[in-house]
């Protein structure tokens, strides 16, 4: 637990790392069950992942969660998005009556779904004025993070509602590793042309307003990042302290993976990319935290959706683990 | 139904088309779904694609059937194979134990599996001295594909398990479309090297004795492949007949789907590409019959498993278009 800034980041410093000895066990595993070596290819990678996260040779996956969060971007006043900031809280009201496609996804694959509005009410301030949130509001929107995951799951994802949240991740990638603010702007909800150059401008001017956030993982967060971005970034932790592996979702979700990458290299060692998102950076932001999607399907919802999708493909590679036959077992020999 | 080679040209000249109606029905849905217009990306595409084949707006998604269809080759005696020829049958006494891959893919996303052993203990002949089948058992086999096929399933994906039968699908491969026999041999079960010369030698080998197979799609079936590819194929036409959607899987598969593109153009409208498997040409096949993969997670098992595991992502695209709310439902407005 952690109550300030200084104390998140002795969480951060002090990682659990997964367990070599059952991630070996599953290797080995692997190699036994009745099927030519290798040829289940990434399901053979991911169940090894899983199970070295999980300390087992063998780990049940049944208890899958999605989460989540929504939060209210003061910068979306300035137009950066295609639908009104009402959209944000309406949304909210369409995951708790089960109508998005995010709840559809979670039952698909027998994910429970928890769903976290984070102070709609109360947007963040205008990042182009300064910093979106306080120390405490930054430490807040972490712990909320924290606490929405169930720690008996045993693979979550953290998805995100808020309108104006791809300018803010923009900005977040931008402050982290420089460049250009148009190479890591996007569509979002399908912003195009002038306006698109605008919604450039305004991620170039935040990274110019936040000086603090430059290079700084944490930093990025707080002064660029809504509160529903920081409490995916408490949630990823939280999961590493209790073991839980984690599937990425988008670009917005991958922004708060970088900058917790950022702040701690291999933080997220325990996560997964769960798709490549059609948002334009998104396989340049992947790439300079050394993921590589599962799958690749032109989405770009955000919700957690590609998050959700992707615990179908880990559910299967551990079935397969779990389920398989062994040589041995089916009396099978090769030459 | 048939009972020649010239009847089953008579349902391949006679096919069902897809309703165009309910395929626009469903675009018309889908953009009044509680998302950004597009932002499902694929899953938009296969929603529209499955309700246009099954001629309906809104249809469900509760019956997928996974057939896996077994055959032994004449041309596994010339070491084509890094396994024994015996596997074949031991893998579907595997199947039947319920201790295969295919098994726990086919359970993970709630289909039925169907295994269809094909005379396992009279090989087809070896291909590199004639044609592999005779008219009759050619016919058999497509007979045996087409009966396997549950008229009630709503989807289907057709996999196969038989030593040698990568060997057999390049040869499918290399008579219908030219090149160089080794542009079309992979490693298979883990063939290298010199066994992998030597196995490019066999399918240019086999396609210079057959020359009735060249760029003649039934011919090549016939005089190339093997009981279960030929099954495959008959089961890929019994789905179009019933208008139920087709998943196809890796090489083998999309061997016995382009040869019948090429005896009757646009027979495979019905099928999506499940993934792309590792076997070296698969991406240039598919290509060639115009199939875009699903997944691509390096897997080259068989059995179905890559279409099996489409299957998943193929309901989770139905459960978003058939349970997501509306905006109007939401009351949601875009500005």
């Amino acid at each position: 637990m952690f109550a300030t800034i200084e104390e998140f980041k002795k969480v951060l410093g002090n990682l659990p790392e997964r367990s070599e000895d059952a991630a070996q066990k599953a290797l080995e595993r692997q190699s036994q069950l009745t099927k030519p070596q290798g040829s289940l290819g990434r399901l053979e990678e991911l169940a090894v992942w899983y199970c070295g996260w999980r300390g087992s040779a063998k780990p049940p996956l049944e208890k899958s969660q999605v989460i989540v969060f929504a939060g209210n971007h003061g910068v979306a006043a300035r137009n950066v998005s295609a639908f009104p900031v009402e959209v944000t809280e309406k949304m909210v009201q369409n995951f708790n009556a089960g109508g998005a496609a995010i709840n559809q996804l979670a039952n698909c694959f027998g994910s429970k779904l928890t769903v976290r509005p984070l102070s709609l009410d109360k947007p963040t301030a205008d990042f182009t004025r300064g910093p979106a949130m306080s120390e405490d509001e930054f430490v807040n929107a972490l712990m909320a993070g924290w606490e929405a995951v169930d720690v008996e799951s045993d693979l979550i994802t953290v998805g995100e509602m808020g309108i104006g949240n791809t300018t803010s991740a923009a900005a977040i990638a931008h402050s982290l590793f420089g460049g250009e603010a148009a190479d890591w702007t996007g569509a979002g909800t399908g912003v195009k042309g002038e306006d698109l150059k605008r919604k450039a401008g305004v991620v170039a001017l935040g990274v110019r307003e936040n000086p603090a956030a430059h290079g700084n993982g944490l930093e990025s967060l707080r002064c660029l990042g809504g509160r529903e971005i920081a409490a995916m970034a408490g949630a990823m932790i939280k999961a590493r302290v209790e073991r839980i592996p984690v599937v990425l979702d988008g670009y917005i979700c991958t922004a708060a993976a970088a900058a917790l990458e950022v702040a701690s290299r291999g933080a997220l060692e325990h996560a997964v990319a769960g798709h490549l998102s059609a948002e334009g950076s998104h396989p340049r932001l992947l790439s300079l935290i050394n993921k590589r999607p599962i799958l690749s399907l032109g989405m770009r919802l955000g919700e957690g959706s590609g998050g959700a999708l992707a615990i179908g493909t880990i559910k299967a590679a551990m079935a397969c683990h779990n389920g398989m036959a062994t040589f041995d077992e089916a009396d099978i020999s090769s030459r």
